[in-house]
């Protein structure tokens, strides 16, 4: 069976959420599940919630990384967190998986040291999976790194279509580019050389896609270095709440707008579900030697539940292997 | 009186939305018009719109530049086309300001080497004004230089201000730095760097902001790289029309949601001419030596006639001045 390592002390909701979402996975998924952090505050937390941990091991993990911890040097100065634990954990083959809702910087940082990169995986790369008028866009690196290489890229592209061929079931999916422009000579040397190796890599590469056309689909997988992806993103984010507090005020300001809300209430719900990144999981830490999920922050029991399903289906799918397939024949070459 | 000096013959509705936008202006601005373009068809045009040219000198320019000549050399390769011809003027100071809805590349480039920058200027940037939930947000660079370096972006923090302050009336406005987090150390060496001179420089400096913040008026302006300047503009456009789509089927797709349109009907035209940027007419050129207005490609009269209210503005306002006067005076320290 299936293990999903889980850090009980991640997020805005842990331990509560994560718990919670630990049971859901447990009944739901069929999976066992290895939930890392203060055994005392994790029982507790169950028995308030009247949850059972039947199906669940507990592996006690006293400290806790929060977010006022420098990520650099966290997982080295708190060895006994629940997030340096559960890494550790999957490191030694202890679990399959292993989700997280802590401090991305920590999780990039200690994934990398601990549970190490795929052989001839340059970067770790986050990669969350964007909404769009067609479903969904991975977008990768969305954070990890703040300067990269072309290389960087083009293994970013090869990982994702990995995972969007094995989880998400897109046949060739289309990679994408993020630049300034659709020639080829658009944008800074990063992408000029980007590029050009994209365009030899064995990937369904689209070209350059501009930012523009980031919500329309136009592509399945969208590669950039961390810093700029990191920027689309969080704008992506922002504007969506732009919208929302917009839409918000415009239904609720007049009696007869109240009236208008009643009457699309199923659209605004679809609307908002699909707007919902936790619909799909969390971000995947791409590039680590096991799959590696990080729930948003802010993540209720069921977009962590969520994460745990997407850390399963990277299993299921072979995702790492097909990954490292890749990578061992292109260094053949 | 100010002398608008307007290329005819660029953007998508060229000449006549321009030649419209231009009578609009010469009635309702208190200005002067010089028209460049292929004086022919200027006059053609007018005829089948029965405008009157009257206070509306033309300059016959027979060339165009279109969207397949390559920006950096087509203004010396068509000397003689509108904007290469419109651009002389300017520097021969037959005309206070410049406005085209043309190629944005080879404005910059046109601009940069016939009309020149400011003295002690190192480049000019493109300065958009994005609509947020207070009023505007001045955004630059949006493209005009894919690479930068850290004196630059305090350049163009303390051109916006001098617009702001001039054109917008916002005493003090407030400058962020485009980062992905809002330390002082986070972003690549080009903000921490940037981050370091901006704090030092004589402006209301307010730290990073996050891409996400964006929307929510934390700032009057923002800067940024050319790159993740133009990555940001572009993905505020995609978004706005994204959720514009999404509202129009929401709203229409059932007999009821129709009803709910009506409703809310005034409530939506406000947004969309929020969300409208002509509404403040263009792009700024910032950093050239005599007020330059990009044009939306797009534009329509009225966008362009904002435009050439939003050129008056910079002349009356002594934008140049007072960028030139700051200038002087950092060079004297």
């Amino acid at each position: 069976m299936i293990n999903i390592i889980v850090d009980a002390f991640g997020g805005d909701n842990a331990p509560d959420a994560v718990i919670a979402a630990s049971v859901m996975a447990v009944e739901n998924l069929g999976v066992k599940i290895t939930l890392v952090g203060n055994e005392k505050l994790i029982q507790e937390s169950a028995d308030k919630a009247k949850l059972s941990l039947a199906g669940i091991d507990i592996v006690n993990a006293p400290d806790v990384i929060d977010i006022h911890d420098d990520p650099t040097d966290v997982i080295k100065k708190k060895p006994e967190s629940s997030m340096a634990v559960g890494l550790k954990l999957l490191h030694d083959s202890q679990g399959d998986a292993f989700v997280s809702a802590g401090s991305t910087g920590a999780l990039v940082v200690g994934a990398t040291f601990i549970a190490k990169r795929i052989k001839g995986i340059k970067r770790a790369a986050l990669a969350p999976l964007i909404p769009a008028s067609d479903g969904y866009v991975m977008l990768l690196d969305a954070g990890a790194n703040a300067d990269c290489r072309p290389e960087m890229l083009v293994q970013f592209a090869v990982m994702a279509t990995a995972y969007m061929e094995r989880v998400m079931e897109i046949e060739k999916p289309r990679v994408g580019l993020l630049n300034i422009g659709a020639e080829d000579t658009k944008g800074r040397d990063l992408e000029v050389e980007a590029y050009k190796l994209l365009s030899k890599a064995p990937i369904n590469f689209c070209g350059n896609i501009e930012a523009r056309e980031l919500p329309f689909s136009k592509c399945d997988i969208v590669v950039a270095d961390g810093y700029t992806g990191n920027i689309a993103l969080k704008l992506y984010e922002g504007m969506g709440l732009f919208f929302a507090k917009t839409l918000k005020h415009m239904l609720t300001n007049k009696l007869k707008n109240k009236l208008a809300a009643v009457l699309i209430m199923n659209e605004i719900k679809d609307f908002k579900k699909k707007m919902d990144y936790s619909e799909v999981g969390g971000a995947v830490l791409m590039g680590i030697s096991k799959p590696v999920i990080k729930a948003h922050g802010s993540s209720d029991s069921t977009a962590f539940f969520n994460a745990i399903r997407q850390a399963k289906q990277c299993v299921d799918g072979g995702v790492i292997n097909q990954i490292s397939d890749y990578i061992g024949s292109q260094k053949e070459d």
